[in-house]
């Protein structure tokens, strides 16, 4: 199976000793990723910005792969954005304290104090992605931001706005309610649901916010994902975390799925699907929402050949757990 | 505050060096307790529990304690039963494979299957302690047993059936829907709800079956037990795992609530109800519901003192993570 110019639309990279073993296992199998702002500090200016794309590109081991960077919300002015635009693919909101390192996100969703930078936005044509969750009981938080998400959409007509990781069915319904809500979806959300994380032992490397939800919600999101629907993507929100910080007391949120994401996928597709709909998940309806083009391509096969994930990814610093450690795959990626 | 002959009418002390390490954290504050016998292998013959039943004096450090024990419950014949009946105190049903060891539970609810079994104990007077849940969706498995209780109450209606450690409000409403109906509550399903577990960070300690639940849920189960409600009865349902078996991928079911339970509940009862309602729901209730009588009894006195929850309970096999490990109590038991 070949898959043209495969694209991670949500991922984050961490940084330092993190970034150097994560990077390059995603940058082998796809085109571009939409590299996520939340380090610590968060990236709110260019000179940060660059300065983290220049580290991620010096670690990738392939010249086929387009970091797509993005800023961390906040009110920026619009001669900032002017400034911003050649630099940036968009710009990334998260309610404040929603997830991993989110503590300076936003905690006023009134419309006037957004007003300016989201039209400033929506001239420049700046698409704005969301962490789409409010601070309610966890099976609600994603379902009760929709609200949020149907003021953003109606407010700013011009304005793209991303569903990240959508998780549930109400999500899956809005997207079709308005014609400028987009969505990103996980691997991991077209897999699980709460019984795989809580239902039997507690699994803390199916942890990750938002939360897996019920069955209903994962069989929508696969009718979207299979059926290529045009307004979905594929965005891993592959997110690393130090074994020690998973396997505790206090385990942060976060699967690691980059490094087998094309195999999981091809299969799935294969039994659920077809080439052709993994091809537009994958890749090209991304291209289209976002107006995505390549001056060279990037050809990735997946061989029909069974190989084991590993039980772990490890550098001199660090160790992390991959989502389906030690499972059989049934496509390998050719390198 | 006093309080006379506090029960925990659900109580898991496990075995060897582990029971040596728990036992005594109960039986110095407890007049007696339930104990579950889910073993491995469980308890299915007088032989055993009897010999369970010594081991488990013989490390109690107080001589003022009553070990009430249950069998793990299968089709028992009825000249079993009578001869069984003076060695226990109830029968412990568990579907099977829905909680810890419990492998050799029921699979099969026919009304024709359980009746022989069901209709001695009913008859020789011995109670039915059920876990109930079913293996849906993890949030939904205790309702959805709602079903087999009423089948159970409606079929056997000279038979006392206590729906243990109940998390919703379903299975609050279905205990005054039918007079056989009982129910013990915990500790934790009072103070915890499903974002305490996987809200923030993933709580592996605060990880039990039936998981906790919505806030709705949490205040049904506070308004019975606060108010004392005549067919409840406080059941721990404290069960030690070792912390390597809490802290790692695949985490075990259970909350350790023992060494701090009445400290807790005198706390809770003097912010939300009162005294006299404590000593109903942590004893009154129960001796009421089951005939229960002491030649001596025990009274406990619990000080308005601060103390610490300690960070760890271990001997030299063993380490267990309280329930609340670290916090500052207002109630100390005096010993």
């Amino acid at each position: 199976m070949k898959l043209k110019n495969p694209l991670d639309m949500h991922l984050h990279l961490r940084d330092e000793s993190m970034l150097k073993l994560v990077a390059p296992l995603s940058t082998k199998d796809f085109r571009a990723a939409v590299i996520m702002p939340n380090l610590v500090p968060p990236l709110c200016d260019i000179k940060s910005l660059k300065a983290y794309k220049e580290r991620i590109l010096k670690v990738s081991n392939d010249n086929h792969f387009t970091p797509l960077m993005t800023l961390f919300f906040k009110n920026y002015d619009e001669k900032f954005l002017e400034n911003a635009k050649d630099e940036i693919f968009a710009i990334k909101l998260y309610p404040a304290g929603i997830t991993t390192n989110s503590e300076n996100g936003i905690s006023n969703f009134e419309i006037e104090t957004l007003k300016p930078t989201l039209e400033a936005m929506s001239a420049l044509n700046i698409p704005l992605l969301v962490h789409g969750e409010t601070n309610d009981f966890v099976m609600d938080r994603e379902s009760n931001f929709s609200k949020i998400y149907e003021k953003l959409a109606k407010n700013f007509k011009n304005l793209k706005i991303i569903m990240e990781h959508i998780s549930t069915k109400t999500l899956c319904k809005l997207l079709k309610d308005y014609e400028n809500l987009y969505a990103t979806i996980t691997l991991h959300h077209l897999i699980l649901t709460l019984d795989d994380v809580i239902g039997g032992k507690m699994k803390p490397h199916l942890f990750c916010k938002p939360i897996a939800k019920t069955y209903e919600d994962k069989t929508a999101l696969c009718e979207l994902a299979f059926n290529a629907y045009e307004k979905v993507m594929f965005g891993s929100d592959s997110a690393p975390h130090p074994k020690d910080e998973k396997e505790c007391c206090g385990c942060a949120a976060g699967i690691f799925s980059a490094p087998i994401a094309l195999s999981v996928l091809a299969e799935l597709f294969q039994k659920h699907s077809n080439q052709e709909n993994l091809q537009k998940f994958i890749s090209d309806n991304a291209c289209k929402i976002h107006n995505l083009s390549f001056k060279e391509d990037k050809i990735i096969t997946l061989d029909n050949e069974n190989w084991q994930v590993p039980n772990e990814y490890k550098n001199e610093n660090e160790k992390i757990i991959p989502f389906m450690a030690g499972e059989n795959l049934r496509f390998q990626v050719k390198s």
